[in-house]
């Protein structure tokens, strides 16, 4: 696993001290993240819009409707950026200037690709749905022919990626260490609630990966 | 408060039904998140990163180092987006085409513009500390000079702002509806764990604005 940025542009310039490199830290934040937030640039105007993304190997994967703005322009090759960010933490210093946050931040840069090849597209949705709850495609009814001509999928390789981490305590000025200031990390996690069927459910017992799925979250 | 779009580059086109365009909603979501993610563009590339923000009546701020490509570049006036993205949920319908997320999102587009009155950056620094914990700003040391030097302030203007949200449980098609599959929501929160004092703060008594912030986080 190379520790050097894979490219100048995703290098990370501030703070160096951050900067991950290495794959495997890379995909485990790309992993645990729900939500990433695409960039895309239309009628020179940046945009960034949250959306849900899944990784298989070397690529993520985004998908949207055909007439998606986001989906569109991407699939002309514009370039993108992708951005996936795990908040940790708040970091409370004794002066308001060393204030921050723990957080774990993953950037990808390129182009994505429209995926053609059915099969393709089929695994990048069973990985949607499984990057949601694991074990869920199994229980699922697939998509039908129909949902799948109006889904687009866009893959976008992991070539130019890094990551920005913090973590741990504030680090506050030495002239400032004597200040009767509480100072410390106020830890935030994504928890999960009770689950709530929907309305329409007949009782159907709570399956099992879903009850695992929220064993981790709590 | 207008419920339709201050701009056409601002209306939801894809699920109009989630478009949010009253300020009050959008406050409060901007005002709920800690993190923000802005887009930019440098040399046609779009990059995207994640940074703390704060909401002072009609403008987001946004603070950097003086070196950051961010700051430098959005401080030339180019076009730029801010998203808060709030995560409330994992939907789980019986199609995996239906699957979804609950959320609320805010998109600010425009142009910011370099704060430079000495009274209004030392505000938005208040703002940034109070973003994190509400009472926070009066119990820690304010900026020096120095560090004010080092620091750019950015205010972007509310003007061409819309929100998303979805909410509530899956919208299954009628004829999945009978399957036996469990359908619902599972909801996320981000969650306070308990406070880590720092390793070199001597023992002070967590403070009220403290226990106060916690206590909504949980």
């Amino acid at each position: 696993m190379p520790a050097t940025p894979t490219s100048r542009r995703v290098r990370v310039r501030r703070a160096p001290q951050r900067a991950v490199y290495e794959r495997e830290q890379i995909d485990a934040i790309l992993d645990e993240a729900i939500v990433c937030h695409v960039g895309f640039v239309d009628d020179g105007q940046p945009y960034v819009i949250p959306m849900l993304h899944a990784r298989v190997a070397d690529v993520v994967y985004l998908h949207g409707s055909t007439a998606s703005r986001m989906v569109r322009t991407l699939a002309t090759g514009a370039p993108c950026s992708v951005t996936a960010t795990l908040l940790d933490g708040i970091v409370l210093a004794r002066s308001a200037f060393h204030h921050s946050a723990n957080y774990r931040s993953v950037t990808v840069l390129g182009s994505a690709t429209l995926v053609r090849d059915e099969d393709e597209r089929m695994s990048a949705l069973r990985a949607f749905t499984q990057q949601l709850v694991p074990g869920r495609w199994e229980h699922v009814r697939p998509p039908s022919r129909q949902e799948m001509k109006g889904t687009q999928v866009l893959a976008l390789a992991l070539d130019e990626v890094s990551a920005k981490v913090r973590s741990g305590p504030p680090v506050d000025d030495d002239e400032d260490l004597a200040l009767d200031v509480w100072a410390g990390e106020l830890p935030l996690a994504l928890q999960a609630g009770e689950p709530r069927p929907d309305p329409q459910q007949d009782a159907i017992t709570l399956p099992e990966h879903v009850r695992a799925w929220r064993a981790t979250r709590r």
